[in-house]
């Protein structure tokens, strides 16, 4: 039996000694869509990297003797669900492999936006070396002290949750917007509107789907205060985007970090965007890997886990 | 009795007020070193922004009647002390008003450097919209999850205290230097030479003197973890610069975040670099009203707190 890595994925050399216990394990680090056929045709088992190769009916017609993939991915837009079951394929994702990660992302852009780090990096390139008080630059750079101000957390999933226990960590006191009731110790849950009315730093982690598409409306950002943050490592379909722009542009809102925007958004005053780090650390990594690992070893016994085909 | 105060310096109304109860208070927002003979001659208090009309011994030659001022800062590098008493003149500085805000900063400037949410600001300006897996963008985005590694603070005053705190609450582990016992819980107080070498990141703030001038050896500094961060808010007379730069440049750490560089730190790699903005939010701006009322207050009861000179 053929098990094919297609590209690294976080698998460390003990997992894959561990896996030739299994059968025959060829690793790849440059598998793209010319060469994919030729690699994994006949293989039972693969890693595929789906951001390189998309999972399409496309591909899976060049694998006829696939049997089992594990993506190397939480999300799973990149694999067609329906045309894997057709195949007969079985298939496994990753999911919370970066739920830290993702959560001190969050926490880095509110204090890069608060504190307007970039601004200043940028800044002192260009000659500013000090930024005294009593001068205007002064109050260009004036943030606020996060501790004892209320951060509202969106959605208190894996990485909502973890963004409220280092909120408090920091001092500052948290409230919550969250479909069903967590019953978190120091964490007040409110309705949307009073998390926007109340929040000095908006954190959005809420997971797309029909009822969270533009959650977060018009009315919602025009009831925030002035020197309210907002920042999301979730997605922006679940805000009104045109009226998170207006919001910024016109300093109706203090600022925004988004790790999810699109190119549009680059033209918008007061942002730190950033390319969708927010899983890229060597523990995320690390947790890839071993979930990858765990996800074959499951298929081989015959009990597949965190299957999503 | 005629108080002066020449610059904002975080002085409310409510402030301005209340020390009207004690004489004529007038408040200027653009005194400099033209205009301030002028302004001052007739005062026996003034609040002085000394970072716009430094306290040389000129401009005291200028006031004769001066008895007493406030300067709007910790440090006092901008007053001739030696003058000041010469003069005759009790004068009060601005102590701990930031020591939070400051802390904060290195906070989040440990975020940025690992994150690299500069890097992916600039680049994704320029059309990098997602850094994915197993692409060369992740391994030059990879950074590290700070829960669960160690934090090594050097200097255990205010700031210290506070950054250690912050750095427990987002779960790292604590070890300090400090030159005498500060019986810190969950903080273990190792030497130079272990802090150094156990770090995953380093946040130095200690305050310059004699004893601590160039303390960060070269030898420290080979010892670092190439993984390793660090973050001064401090200065960079502590530390031995040359070696810090080629530790930089050679890559044998992995980044730096400076809040006190001088302009030669621009060419160094992987540096997030800002201009001297630690101190800067509303909350130290109001501290520092509040604390430079209590200072003329204290002066006119016979009892100067806060006494530098």
């Amino acid at each position: 039996m053929k098990i094919i890595i297609t590209n690294p994925s976080g698998i460390t050399k003990d997992q894959v000694l561990d896996l030739r216990h299994y059968g025959e394990v060829v690793v790849y680090n440059d598998t793209n869509t010319v060469n994919y056929a030729d690699r994994v045709k006949d293989a039972e088992i693969a890693v595929i990297d789906c951001f390189l190769t998309p999972i399409t009916s496309d591909l899976l017609a060049k694998t006829p003797n696939l049997k089992f993939f594990s993506i190397n991915s939480t999300g799973f837009d990149k694999v067609d669900v329906t045309a894997t079951m057709q195949a007969g394929i079985i298939a496994s994702n990753v999911p919370h492999f970066s739920t830290n990660s993702v959560a001190e992302l969050a926490i880095g852009l509110m204090f890069a936006v608060n504190r307007k780090i970039i601004l200043g990096d940028s800044e002192f390139r260009k000659g500013l070396i000090a930024v005294d008080p009593g001068t205007p630059e002064q109050i260009r750079y004036s943030g606020f002290d996060l501790t004892g101000k209320t951060l509202g957390v969106v959605g208190l999933g894996h990485i909502g949750r973890r963004v409220a226990e280092i909120g408090k960590g920091i001092g500052m006191s948290v409230i919550a917007y969250n479909k069903s009731n967590k019953d978190l110790p120091n964490v007040t849950q409110v309705s949307l509107q009073e998390l926007a009315q109340q929040s000095d730093v908006i954190i959005f982690c809420l997971a797309l789907n029909k009822e969270t598409k533009e959650i977060f409306t018009k009315k919602l950002i025009d009831s925030m205060k002035t020197s309210a943050i907002f920042i999301t490592i979730a997605g922006l379909e679940m805000v009104d985007q045109e009226a998170l722009k207006n919001a910024l542009n016109s300093s109706a809102i203090s600022g925004a970090g988004i790790d999810t925007a699109t190119s549009d958004w680059v033209v918008i005053k007061n942002t730190v965007l950033t390319p969708h780090i927010g899983y890229n650390t060597r523990e995320s990594d690390e947790n890839m890997g071993r979930i990858i690992t765990e996800n074959i070893k499951a298929y081989l016994r015959g009990t597949p886990i965190n299957q999503i085909a």
